[in-house]
């Protein structure tokens, strides 16, 4: 069972993940990478993932070849879906059962075929997928956040080539969600507007750090970005949830990020990176906590692109701020002169 | 000139350190590292170095070969030292100047000498330097923090392979300390006791988690290790600041750094790894924080050890909390047992 911990003197939580332990040695070893024909993620290699839980087909039946978009739980999850939290005391430490649920959703079927690289329709269909398991996920009472993402290259943490993206809900609010939750809603305190409006307006008007616009969202690299090429995908609507997308908002941002995700790979030959999602808490797990107030006034779901080009060292580890040599309206000004 | 801006949702400040700009396309590539003949932190390189700011030698003056510790600006500065903080706001954003230091402690003549593998007396010399450049740079009321690291390897952020510290002074106090002296200050104001006391005398009871111990230092494992072999050097004795460390104190933290780094890389076949000071902030930089009444008492420096055996994902970037698949009492267990 893997287990939560929680460190004593900052409060962050780490999860223990035991289902992925490794000798010590295999650390550094380089795992090998399936080709086409043995990746688990490929049609007709369905029998080597656990039974589907979400799918678009264009034939066949549950766990069959033929699918469009498949959502799978993960083999080797980072938390286990069943079991109790057994909230408790180790000593003068905090713990928990690693309770949660960890699903893959694997967005094409062809083995080699990258995000951007893909029809916009067919992009909708995935983040469809994400918005459906999010509403589900949001049923478990036991969840408090659910965190959808998607990592591309090994330097991002992906093992399989194979495109897919991951959904991990945990038993508790994230740091970082915090910090965004708690920093929206004192801006909206102090100023009664939303601090996502503000930005949007900013950086529509100042247009230095736009990269892509359309109808339903805006494309920029945030003033403070932490990395080269940083990016914000942040839709006009105002919502707090993902899971309230509309439909013909999943086709603009499907666009949204075909276009900006192609800009990426042809301006600087295919980079690893991180997607993230960053959305609205649960509603479902916690009612007490302070953030909930004014949340869908002044907290605004968006995604981050986080481009794996430098390496996080020593200084960034130990302050938590971080050191980028590429100001963001030259990383702006670069990805708007690519062509796709 | 460098400059730090803030991110107007979290607050967490940013470098953007233009003396370090690169082309887009370089971004990909792989810097060549220079071999001993050329590095510039080699005996008979020092004119490639801007002028030394301290050095214990053997022979020689000053900027000429015979030292045995070396301390030299860096020639491509995150901050500058020079000019005004000019705090002021651009639209709805926060700026200022980058205003700081950024020095490098050149630790042993020879080019390929690992830290563990330094006599534990020249440890002690380096890690005098890193003390006294810390007193110095601590009477420049500009600076509110001053971190000393040590990144070893390219993963782990080094660009150069010769043994080196780095020590970068910040005009404000980073996130995780921040989040390290709130967390001190509130759980003695809950308990009259210092955590780091309490998670000394916890760690020494249980002992699972205890790599090394001397007179003056336990090295453990964390309860909440962010990454597989995560190592925290905590001093016996109660003091906030490093730069108080007594020269007995001195030799005792050289011999646990020879004893546990010998022992990870032994056991691990030589990991990349970094290695983080945690202190008190900068006394002259402000006066008027929450940090300050009982911080003697709650707050402890102390030395982290990442080793760089994971990749940093998705779902860490999105959450700001860890996965980690070796539980911190086999990583001790198994670090315990590689002699040294």
């Amino acid at each position: 069972m893997p287990e939560l911990r929680k460190d004593l003197i900052t409060e962050g939580w780490v999860i223990i993940a035991t289902e992925r332990a490794k000798r010590p040695h295999e650390f550094a070893q380089q795992p090998v990478e399936p080709d086409a024909g043995t990746c688990p993620f490929c049609p007709g290699n369905e029998s080597q993932t656990p039974p589907e839980l979400w799918a678009v087909r264009a034939r066949g039946g549950a766990n069959q070849s033929g699918w469009k978009v498949r959502v799978i739980p993960n083999k080797f999850p980072a938390l286990r879906i069943e079991g109790e939290m057994n909230r408790e005391a180790e000593g003068i430490y905090d713990r928990m059962n690693g309770i949660g649920a960890h699903e893959l959703i694997i967005d094409t079927p062809e083995h080699n075929l990258a995000l951007e690289e893909q029809p916009a329709a067919d992009i909708a269909l995935a983040l469809t997928a994400c918005k459906e398991r999010m509403l589900d996920l949001q049923r478990d009472d036991r969840f408090r956040y659910i965190l959808a993402f998607k990592n591309v290259g090994r330097e991002a943490g992906a093992s399989l080539r194979h495109s897919h993206y991951q959904m991990i809900a945990t038993p508790v609010t994230p740091h970082r969600v915090k910090a965004k939750l708690t920093g929206a809603r004192d801006y909206f305190a102090r100023k009664e507007r939303s601090v996502f409006q503000d930005i949007l307006r900013h950086e529509q008007r100042d247009g230095r750090r736009v990269v892509f616009e359309n109808a339903g969202f805006l494309v920029f690299c945030p003033f403070a970005s932490r990395f080269p090429f940083e990016l914000c995908v942040l839709p006009k609507r105002q919502s707090a949830d993902y899971h309230s997308v509309a439909p013909d908002e999943l086709l603009q941002l499907a666009e949204a990020l075909k276009a900006t995700l192609g800009k990426l790979s042809r301006g600087l030959n295919k980079p690893q990176y991180n997607l993230i999602w960053q959305t609205a808490p649960s509603r479902a797990g916690h009612r007490r906590s302070g953030y909930w107030d004014t949340i869908d006034q002044d907290f605004r779901w968006h995604i981050e692109i986080l481009p794996r080009l430098t390496r996080t060292a020593g200084f960034e580890w130990g302050t938590g701020f971080y050191i980028n040599p590429m100001p963001p309206e030259d990383s702006a000004a670069f990805l708007r002169g690519v062509a796709v």
